[in-house]
């Protein structure tokens, strides 16, 4: 039997293949430090299971496609403070920011189309798009730029007649480049000056830590036919098994197609929903500790990573990663030997190598992401344990 | 901006026209009798929501791309039941059989394959074919057959170099066709012969309703690299909203390109599979009352049916829907008439037109699908309110 031919050039999670060497470890009694996944550790709000909680009707029935209207009023009503106005035309609810991004490229995207993203980029971009039968045109970032890729002549310089949208993520995942209101400004007039859509994946919103003010692609008015969000209530309530995210759009005719994708799934899981809605109505003030927390994490990380000789790292304005070039040859070795010949005391580290972020070929090889979704004290430990991974590594 | 030539070929939902009548006609005071959604009315079993309100941790996290493991060893378990063996990895989790069908959509069909479905067919099989650029191959049924398809000869005159699949929904959604044991296995025969996939929907399978034992195309171990099951708890639990499905296959191929699907769209709902899994726990005896409840709604729909002149239906063996030939011109001038200017002691009804389960243009103008979701004494008075409209709409 035949497979498509989109399918085969996609790959499994480049990930999957430390599994094995982590199970090997902990086997073997090893303690490790996780910084290789994105899944917070911070409580999700009581609201949310409460919600599930008092649900009190006979029949789990299916919800409308486009999402219950007491979730879409939620968004709505979120979007409002931070001063954007959406109608109701404007929100369909999806499974998550992933079903999202997967709705919107296979609307927009057709063989042989090309979407710029910076990189490195969040990995699953690579599936979305290939599954299409588009192509990513890599923006390329480095580390020694912080990397910073909000450069007009380089954007420009990877349009042609067959590119269809810009997509990034803002707070960015995985360097935690927070963009200036005058950089959304210029990559909105991009946009709207090549009449390409602009795909802006906003879930790390609440997550900037220079006191930024909370900042939207949705927030100009004049390109509401170009810009798309994507959002999603997984990091920001930190319930992401919860599975709720949002396409918003102004441009009817691309939610007109997006709808077509939303009827076929029929809906969105309705428990989840109600969930949902009671998350994004939680008072603002709600995100005021987390992000002190997250912040004091990143400059934990920050601190321990200065330590370590050798390693190239400007300190990111969001999310909650950090991108460091390590002085390794290849941290997916590195990673590889921190789980079987490694161990200080008993205890290990794992991270995400780099090479998957990127879709240049070549690139990211001596790069890590460090997720900072451990608590401060556990953080400080997994920085040392990388330091001294690192020497005793570059000693063998 | 462009658009994806795949999603411009789709269409929105054919029932989505006759809202605003419905609407209207709620307005003006009407009383629908709703038969146009497969939305069962039966309770949800507790266990869904006690396990749901029983879930006790305080951060609500992604599950494992496949599934959690507590439900996938419930499926399993149930398939045992069944005389079918899994292992742990024929099974992965889904958001509903809509992903399920999407996913193994994408993972076999590429622009200008071929997928055999006979027709009538669930309509949304058009958006998951025609997304990945593949085209459905109608397998043309008739009402004075009963929509019988099982027939060797018409299956094979249909197959060519771009066939990948026969997909069949088993039993029917919208015909009721229930296979027998011998029209499987040649099936099954010529899937294997003619190397394709064969994709057996199986969500309807509980929904038998003259005494056949449970059925399921992954019974036929010497097909097990051909054979893709569909399965869904929607129905058969009555929890449409839990969005939960999975994909079942023996194809370690087809299973390695799906999980690329699942790591990218990183998980389903936890909620909704910890639900799912005490759903799967149920004893085997909670689907004898339920499937004795829908075989009486059955019974009444086709004694008020067998009462309207004209009208061309043979007795659906399973599934809750019947698929009738009525003697109006065209079903869809028909409803909607009935929404607008029908009405029988201020009670009119709602069907789906039959026209948007064929995939052959002008097949099925003539009829029409009836869901049993409602009660006895409501289907009655449905079936006479359907009796009395077709009277009254060709006297006009």
């Amino acid at each position: 039997m035949k497979f498509s031919s989109k399918v085969q050039k996609c790959g499994l999670s480049p990930m999957r293949k430390f599994h094995p060497y982590a199970v090997a470890a902990r086997a073997a009694g090893k303690k490790i430090y996780h910084l290789n996944i994105g899944q917070p550790d911070i409580p999700t709000p009581e609201a949310c299971f409460d919600a599930v909680r008092n649900f009190n009707y006979p029949v789990l029935e299916y919800a409308p496609s486009p999402g219950i209207p007491e979730l879409i009023d939620a968004v709505r009503g979120y979007y409002d403070k931070i001063g954007i106005s959406l109608t109701e035309g404007d929100v369909l609810v999806t499974t998550g920011g992933s079903e999202a991004l997967q709705i919107v490229c296979n609307c927009i995207l057709d063989d042989g189309d090309e979407i710029i993203i910076p990189e490195p980029f969040y990995p699953n971009y690579n599936t979305f798009v290939c599954t299409t039968g588009g192509t990513i045109r890599p923006l390329t970032t480095t580390p020694e730029e912080g990397y910073f890729y909000a450069d007009r002549r380089r954007i420009e310089a990877l349009i042609n007649e067959r590119t269809r949208a810009i997509m990034i993520t803002n707070p960015g995942n995985p360097t935690g480049v927070v963009l200036s209101p005058e950089e959304m400004r210029m990559i909105v007039d991009v946009a709207k000056e090549h009449n390409l859509f602009l795909i802006s994946d906003e879930v790390y919103r609440e997550f900037v830590y220079g006191g930024e003010k909370l900042a939207s692609m949705a927030s100009f008015a004049d390109a509401a036919d170009n810009v798309v969000i994507i959002d999603s209530v997984s990091k920001r309530f930190s319930a992401c098994g919860a599975r709720i995210g949002v396409i918003i759009s102004k441009n009817a005719e691309l939610m007109a197609h997006a709808m077509k994708y939303c009827q076929a799934r029929l809906a969105v899981a309705t428990l989840d929903q109600v969930a949902a809605a009671a998350l994004y109505t939680l008072p603002a003030d709600y995100f005021t500790d987390v992000r002190e927390e997250y912040k004091r994490r990143r400059d934990t990380v920050m601190a321990g990573l200065a330590k370590i000789p050798g390693v190239v790292c400007k300190c990111p304005k969001g999310a909650f990663y950090v991108m460091a070039k390590l002085p390794v040859d290849n941290t997916d070795s590195f990673q590889q030997w921190l789980l079987t010949d490694f161990a200080d005391r008993g205890e290990t580290v794992m991270f995400s190598p780099a090479e998957s972020f990127y879709g240049t070929p070549g690139r990211g090889v001596d790069e890590i992401r460090i997720a900072y979704v451990l608590k401060e004290q556990d953080l400080s430990r997994a920085m040392e344990l990388l330091g001294k991974g690192i020497a005793a590594y570059n000693a063998r």
